[in-house]
């Protein structure tokens, strides 16, 4: 990188993901880039996390088709004002004009909802729990960002039906957990928000966002889960019969997520070296690299391998980097890559039965090859290191206020709730509202913009 | 399924595909179907066992984007006739008319080569072996079938990058290993042929066609291995410098394969009972089924939850049914979806201390709770006989002749070598030519259409 992070963030961020060998921005459409070996190595780690988390919840994969007939599009009204203006369409096949244009999902309700009605027939058919990872399509015109704002999407998104408002608001509760879950184990340090009305999920009845706070202090919107009561189960026609008889509109949430997260580990986590990846996602946990002197080659060699060997047993995804390279070009290429821990074994280290290992954030210490196994508590501690100066950062740029005042990175403010005062704050101070923190603290003093009573704290932040 | 597989096999197939809940074809796109939680789980499970394939042959998985500007699918003149008719184009985002019109890849040649044209500067980066597993479009006109005829395919692609023509033979070789280990994991005794080069790729210098015979005596392509040369090299100008600094072009390869796999199996080894699945991709591999008479509950369910616990201990996927359902309904169900052995405890199994044991293909017997780790051989024997059946109906229906004669199934003549005479002979028996068996075997004899001396075996079948 010829900028550090600290200079220009979003210069950084753009040169990192490359050198980090993430995705390759050379593809000659806009905003569609290549995920390169070793960065869809990481997405598909991210994935095989979510759909652990789905495991536990009792949530199933399905996969449905990319395209989307125009009619069907045009179901639900808001929805179809939400996304209008970014689907691609497909109107040609061959040399033939289609009868009925064709949308690339921007997301899927419209195609999963038509074939749920089919699906959910009783009461004995609910909840319905389902979820995919698939590619989805956004025609963006803001300028594009590798993983942040793509015109395709490596996109993650559950969607659940249900018998009454009420066990639907327990399964937005259940969401809650799952990302509470799924960011800590990613060391990602979250804001949750009730959206403003006026910012709300196109179509849904509310919305929670889950943002991160980047160093650029804009925040980053990485999952969004979303209450959307009967407003698509009415036009889709999605309805059960409960033990009655009588017939009901399903209740529906539910959960969005993609590459955005991967976006915010690069932007959390990495320094002027490279990237930093938490230990769970890493696609090599540990690299084994051997300090070589002449004539003392081979129990250096032989210690790596035996190290190597050792770790591998443990459950720990271990590399060996024998290439024909100086340590020091090693040590620069696996920092780039953010892999948490190095282990360097010299002519030394071998006569003291010892290694030494070096985290990706610097500590540096001699370990016992007796005691190999403190390995997984270094990787742990990691982890935490990380997660800790995320969190400070984000903590250090929350402004709790009584009056509205510009300042850097996250502004909370008393509000009397209604749309006008919430819109005159997010004009003054040139931000978007984030919305109301979730869960909702008490709130006391009047409202920043006009004085009455306040009824919540609203969060304005800038945003990606 | 209201047709037996023997009485009208298309039928029972497309009954079938629903019937064991792998998809749904309801979805309102012709020839788009959606992938149900259980076809999906084998789907996936058919994906990891290309990816272990690509995993032990030094293969890296990539991700590129979906849409292909019209200017680069244009670069490889055969490779746009073969497919500019089956294309979808993308030509409008939002209201906005785009400058260049994209289309949905059928195949990814155009969109990857433009980029490996960056990627390889050196013989220090060759070979080049990657791969990807995406979704793919081809508008077809034909009728559509569930996974071997539809307009979006789950699609594998590998693509390599040679120096030379031998570097990519010896990768035709390592595919052609390749596909022989994936498809005996998945119990499918196919065919491999040269195709004629009136139906190679288009693009390719040659082709290998894997096709299986199906129950219909039609043969279905499963998987397709291409030795490109330098066709697509030229015009995508890849190429890189030798050690004394010279250009030169790659030679380049590719195998793909598709849903399609599925189709075989589902097609191979079903009956009229439903599906059966190979113990390689079955999501469950032994189902448990409790025999309960009232007042002997208990006993016989701690039995089911031991049995169950020391074979998932065992590292198999095993499921019990508890569900408020007679055995009879049970048994139906999961016969339906191909679970390979099934496990029946009833009262006088508790007293004996067994188990008994019936296979998909309907073996039956008791063993011993003591010896529960002969279910492992169980499984490979099942695997086996299916695989066995599939061979000895593909290998009687395999006709070596020395005239041409119209029979069903494959036939096999010696041939001249000459296109016109293929296509003779694909007139006359209302056949296409699958081409020339691969390895190829000594042929005697004289040219079955022009009684000229013989050059080759050519093969012709009816198709999919």
């Amino acid at each position: 990188m010829d900028v550090t992070k600290d200079q220009d963030f979003d210069e950084w961020y753009n040169q990192v993901v490359e050198a980090a060998d993430l995705c390759d921005k050379r593809y000659p459409v806009k905003g569609m880039n290549i995920w390169k070996p070793y960065g869809w190595e990481i997405a598909r780690a991210i994935d095989a996390l979510i759909r652990e988390e789905m495991r536990r919840t009792g949530h199933q994969e399905v996969n449905f088709p990319l395209l989307v007939p125009e009619s069907l599009f045009q179901k639900e009204v808001d929805h179809i004002k939400g996304f209008g203006s970014e689907v691609f369409w497909v109107t040609h096949a061959g040399d033939h004009e289609l009868d009925e244009r064709l949308l690339l999902r921007p997301t899927s309700e419209t195609a999963l909802y038509t074939v749920f009605a089919l699906w959910i027939r009783s009461h004995a058919d609910l909840p319905l729990k389902t979820f995919q990872i698939v590619n989805t399509f956004r025609y963006e015109t803001k300028m594009t960002k590798a993983f942040i704002r793509v015109r395709e999407i490596h996109f993650f998104e559950a969607h659940t039906c249900h018998r009454d408002y009420e066990e639907a608001e327990d399964q937005v509760r259940e969401d809650v957990d799952i990302a509470r879950s799924f960011f800590d184990t990613l060391c990602l340090p979250f804001l949750m928000h009730r959206r403003p009305d006026w910012d709300k999920f196109a179509g849904a009845h509310y919305s929670i966002g889950v943002d991160v706070l980047m160093p650029s202090l804009k925040v980053l919107q990485v999952a969004s889960i979303h209450q959307y009561r009967e407003n698509f189960s009415r036009p889709f026609d999605i309805t059960y019969e409960d033990e009655e008889g009588n017939h009901h509109h399903v209740h529906q949430t539910t959960y969005g997520m993609s590459e955005r997260v991967l976006g915010g580990i690069v932007g959390l986590h990495g320094n002027d070296h490279g990237i930093a990846l938490p230990s769970a996602i890493a696609p090599i946990q540990v690299v084994i690299i051997p300090i070589l002197f002449r004539g003392k080659e081979g129990p250096v060699e032989e210690a790596c391998q035996e190290v190597e060997r050792a770790l591998t047993e443990r459950g720990l995804r271990v590399h060996l980097d024998s290439r024909d390279k100086t340590p020091g070009n090693k040590f620069y290429d696996w920092e780039l890559r953010g892999i948490p821990v190095r282990i360097e074994i010299g002519p030394r280290d071998v006569e003291k039965g010892a290694v030494t290992l070096v985290t990706r954030d610097g500590e540096k210490k001699q370990i016992s090859r007796d005691h190999l196994g403190q390995i997984d508590d270094e990787l742990a501690a990691f982890d935490r290191r990380i997660t800790t100066r995320a969190q400070q950062f984000r903590d250090q740029h929350v402004h709790s206020l009584s009056t509205l005042e510009k300042r850097e990175g996250i502004i909370r403010v008393p509000w009397c709730g209604r749309e006008e005062c919430g819109l005159e704050m997010e004009e003054e101070v040139d931000m978007s509202s984030l919305g109301i923190p979730y869960p909702e603290p008490a709130v006391e003093g009047t409202c920043a913009a006009c004085g009455e009573r306040a009824r919540h704290w609203l969060s304005l932040a800038k945003s990606y």
